[in-house]
């Protein structure tokens, strides 16, 4: 019965290490998750697009954005909406798994393409580097 | 040899039925897919927080996001961050599944809490209602 009582209450040293491995690679998971969320670039861009143009530039940023998301791994997130009130004032909420993945993106040739045949469009840009608070989505269906 | 040809040409009927079947079966998937994405609410929130009490919200507004996305299906994306050359001032990109989900999300009790305890925090708030124009995202990690 002694016996008994006392291998419940202390594990056996092959569970002692199975609970030791298995706490140390949670603890790595979490480490590596918090690393690579903290090396993300978080960017805001603000544009004004000429009334006379936005359909044609609706279209070029369409297709800048399903380009990049398709051939970039380090572009996670781009969201452009634009305001019901004002047409033409567009928001574009970025995140980039790093900065070497935002350098690469504006370096890459769809991103050069848009930036050019869209100059004559925008009327005002305004790019804001943010810091995240919290970054929560459900996967989208 | 003939026969062959003709076989190879003319599918059989049940291989026409399946074929209709796939067709029809993918339209649906993409008319539901669009639908569900026409009824989203998209908004955006710009906030300026009183500096001396930021660290107190910066807490608040991560908690009510966590409760928000854990709690309620039709909240599908809450995107808090804060400006690097400007700390108190808060851009929330926020994603409702339809205007039943964002209307229940503002009468949520963590809502209300939320509203509550951050009234003397928040100087401004400006709420902007957008249209979509491309909303892309990888699954997250």
């Amino acid at each position: 019965m002694n016996t008994l009582n006392y291998t419940a209450a202390m594990p056996s040293r092959s569970h002692q290490l199975a609970l030791i491995f298995i706490a140390v690679m949670t603890l790595l998971t979490i480490g590596n998750t918090v690393a690579q969320s903290k090396n993300q670039v978080v960017r805001i861009a603000h544009l004004r697009i000429d009334s006379v143009l936005l359909e044609k530039y609706r279209v070029e940023l369409q297709e800048e954005i399903e380009t990049s998301m398709r051939v970039e791994p380090g572009v996670l997130t781009l969201y452009a909406v634009e305001e019901k009130k004002r047409p033409g004032y567009i928001t574009v909420f970025e995140i980039y798994a790093n900065d070497a993945a935002y350098q690469a993106h504006v370096q890459s040739p769809h991103f050069k393409k848009y930036k050019n045949s869209t100059k004559d469009m925008v009327k005002s840009l305004e790019l804001i580097e943010t810091t995240p608070i919290a970054l929560e989505a459900k996967p989208r269906k």
